[in-house]
């Protein structure tokens, strides 16, 4: 594709360096800048910069903070429970549920020998430290990790981890979706829900 | 949605203030940008900036452009030939082609009551200034503005304004698009095209 100009250019090439952005996207994206304030460009361009030059991680749960201590070792409902995730938008679903009280820790990853991702560059031994040096307050570790077969391994690794320790390992349930459909669901999930299938509890 | 960090949750408004990216896009984008090398995002940073503070129109076809000139009214291999476009992207597709060399004049818009955009919000004036002013050197107006109703009606808007001089006025062919099924070709489109019939050309 030829452009008219190579301020044009420049940003289509910038913007669809974006994941899932295409060339033709951006350029949609990089007129429609064009016709707005200029004040627009300025916000998106410097909320960008800040972001990537001012963020920090949180040296206790590793979760994307503004500063080194997200605070969040203060005081939660439930302080013995601490769930592992992989990363930050899985905190959020987690929070937007309304359903978890206890602590986090982000892995920043999980294990995957394919992009040479091995447990040496995830929080993993943060993770190990943490609950042995909270002498009994975490008595339960919860693997939030997706049901895949890196999110399997990275839960089978860490769960080996903590095995010396006095801790309950939990993941979360495995199952029919809320709402799904039994029929077009694929046989080892359906299979899995099977074995693992709960008592009825009438409320 | 809850963010863990306010740098995060400003890039992640300001991202989704883009036509078509939704807050889930935008923080995958903003988590992804914290992922890749600091440069990356400078990168994209300035484009924006210079895109947007640095771009100038033409100030003979209206092209986005880096300066205002764009050398538009260079020798061209047909320079009778003139093609009114909506906008940016248009000239891009129509060049494209490869079946189009005459010149270019960009509206900026089509006349739309609905959004409040008039004639004189178009560079239209400085359309037929260019026509009155080539003294016979555009013999051709090529309106390729899209078929729809805010494009015929600019496109008559137009061709009225231009009736005074001596010029031919023609419009890109509507028809059944290459590679379309008549069989789901709508009937407004079907019928122009049986109207509109061309002459069947053995090459």
């Amino acid at each position: 594709m030829e452009y008219p100009s190579k301020l044009i250019e420049d940003a289509v090439s910038e913007i669809s360096k974006l994941p899932g952005i295409g060339k033709k996207t951006a350029l949609r994206l990089a007129l429609y800048l064009l016709k707005q304030e200029k004040s627009n460009t300025e916000n998106l361009s410097s909320a960008l910069i800040n972001l990537r030059v001012k963020t920090k991680y949180c040296r206790i749960c590793h979760i994307i903070s503004d500063s080194e201590d997200c605070n969040c070792d203060s005081i939660r409902k439930d302080a013995s429970l601490l769930c592992v995730v992989e990363d930050t938008p899985d905190v959020i679903a987690i929070q937007n549920t309304s359903q978890f009280y206890g602590y986090f820790h982000v892995l920043g990853g999980i294990i995957s020998p394919m992009e040479g991702i091995g447990p040496n560059e995830l929080n993993i031994v943060s993770l190990i430290d943490r609950v042995k040096n909270s002498e009994g307050t975490i008595n339960e570790v919860l693997l939030a990790l997706s049901p895949t077969m890196e999110g399997d391994t990275t839960s089978f690794y860490i769960a080996k981890k903590l095995q010396p320790f006095d801790v309950k390992i939990t993941t979360i349930a495995r199952g029919i979706p809320i709402g799904g459909e039994l029929e077009y669901t694929d046989e080892i999930t359906l299979g899995r829900s099977i074995v693992q299938r709960l008592n009825y509890e009438i409320s």
